[in-house]
């Protein structure tokens, strides 16, 4: 397969080339072209190539979509905290990047397998306790709204016949490893990695809040995984929830005593952030993973679960 | 009130237009523009100017929106016929001059009341019996799903407080006076329309069908309603399916009977056309009107209600 990956410099982007790039990755690749704003990092592997894109500039999708590829990753984004305070800038690089990506598909590579990758924040205002992949979108923030959007464009794309599109959406993802990034949901990877470094780390909202979250590790298992379905796997509406599992503060935090102690705990602070409070509190905190599952999806175990796979793999500690 | 209304040489353009400028018009108007592609019909008003424009020039939207204007009814539209056959006009028309609009309403006039008529045919795929403002859209047809986008658009500038946007989904309008159109329900006016002109209406779908139907009376008050509510009537998601009654082609049929008699019936023939059936039956046949009647829209009574206040009103004949 000769796979595209946009995003590829970013924390999942890079997590999925290398996993593409593994001896035991379930999609074989023959090339694999990383795209970014600035140049991704080099790979010591012949299959690889970088490409260094602007996605707002007019040129950029045809750039990306060559014909003779067969899979494309579609990650990069303006974050959700970002777009929230630069509007338009959200608007240009989530959903007319996207849009000028898979018209350029449907042009020049009709088969392409267009992978894009929405979010748990498309949802948002009145919500059912259990989200499934029929409730209704009506996100309260500007990230989920250019999402959401993308989702139904794709959706009518794939119907036609123009691409073959298939959307995941994201829970939050924790714990990643690196530094703290533009979204909202940034804090709950950093109530973990900073503690776990011997750092200070802030918490914007309350113990109580409960987050739908996944691994690295299992979001990049899932996002490859989309890639291998047979066409017709999703049915008529192409877009799928990613499992997740529902963890509050106060419980991610009592997953990093048991794994760390109250030492690194004691290194969470709280400092409410009102924009930051509303917007995470406006996401579903559990969904039915039932047809993910039955799709072979797959979902993380327990909070306490990812934070050793977190030590073990990114801090190359033992747990 | 300064009020533009785009689309206005159409079907409910020009009924919304005259219910505007009737004397006990609900919105009272003190200067009215009618925008359409060609010219629309000049009224002996002076409150009134008319004005031509091809929505999908890149000057439209500038040239419609002007700040000393209090009211937008956005009605212009690539109908849902033609949506599918020409997907990229239909993308043009349906998204992206309503975007263009929106946001040189947010430079130009904030405070605008931009009414925008969205579409029963957002739903689509497995849907419960009965629909309400909250059941997930996953449209089977382009004019759906681009309605469906600008929908998630407007309601995200609102929120931010750029424009203050509401969003009416109509159920399919019938009975329409005129001729047929390019909507793929444009059957639903004409079995009706036709057989009481003594003219043969071919129907393309069998007579279980059921439709959602509003009659063009009602869903002239209702879109005129929306835009005389306080902006935080709709809460945070600012779409409303407006009211319409479930009826099947069957009963529509004998709705005929009963008004017109077996003769007007006998005209109706049947010629099933796939995409017209595919497209129907994935439609909603009913929704949950509760939200909408509590906000103070309306509903009609019957679908003999309906066919007698067709001939009454636009045949001008005795019922």
């Amino acid at each position: 397969m000769n796979v595209i990956v946009t995003g590829a410099a970013g924390f999942l982007g890079s997590r999925l080339a290398n996993a593409l790039l593994a001896e035991n990755s379930k999609l074989p690749v023959s090339r694999l072209v990383l795209v970014d704003l600035q140049e991704p990092p080099s790979y010591n592997d012949s299959r690889v190539t970088t490409l260094s894109v602007n996605l707002a500039d007019t040129s950029a999708a045809d750039r990306i979509i060559q014909s003779d590829f067969h899979v494309l990753f579609h990650l990069a984004a303006v974050l959700s905290g970002q777009a929230e305070v630069d509007f338009d800038l959200g608007l240009r690089i989530n959903l007319d990047a996207t849009r000028a990506l898979i018209e350029t598909a449907r042009r020049k590579a009709p088969k392409l397998r267009f992978v894009f990758t929405s979010t748990v924040g498309v949802f948002g205002g009145k919500l059912p306790e259990v989200i499934d992949d029929l409730t209704a979108v009506t996100p309260e923030n500007s990230y989920g709204t250019e999402k959401a959007m993308c989702e139904l464009l794709l959706n009518d794309y794939a119907r036609h016949g123009y691409v073959d599109a298939r959307v995941v959406r994201l829970p939050t993802v924790s714990v990643r490893a690196g530094t703290a990034n533009k979204a909202v949901t940034s804090f709950a990877s950093g109530i973990i990695r900073e503690p776990l470094n011997g750092e200070v780390s802030v918490c914007p909202v309350d113990t109580k809040q409960q987050l739908l979250l996944a691994s690295p590790y299992t979001v990049v298992q899932n996002i490859i995984h989309v890639a291998t379905l047979p066409a017709d796997a999703l049915g008529s509406w192409r877009v799928v929830n990613l499992p997740g599992i529902c963890v509050s503060v106060g419980e991610m935090i009592e997953a990093l005593r048991e794994v760390a102690g109250s030492k690194a705990v004691s290194l969470v602070k709280f400092e409410r952030d009102e924009m930051i409070e509303r917007m995470v509190a406006s996401f579903p905190t559990k969904w039915d993973n039932t047809r993910a599952l039955r799709l072979g999806f797959v979902v993380d175990k327990s909070f306490v679960d990812i934070i050793r796979h977190y030590i073990r793999d990114d801090l190359k500690r033992k747990v």
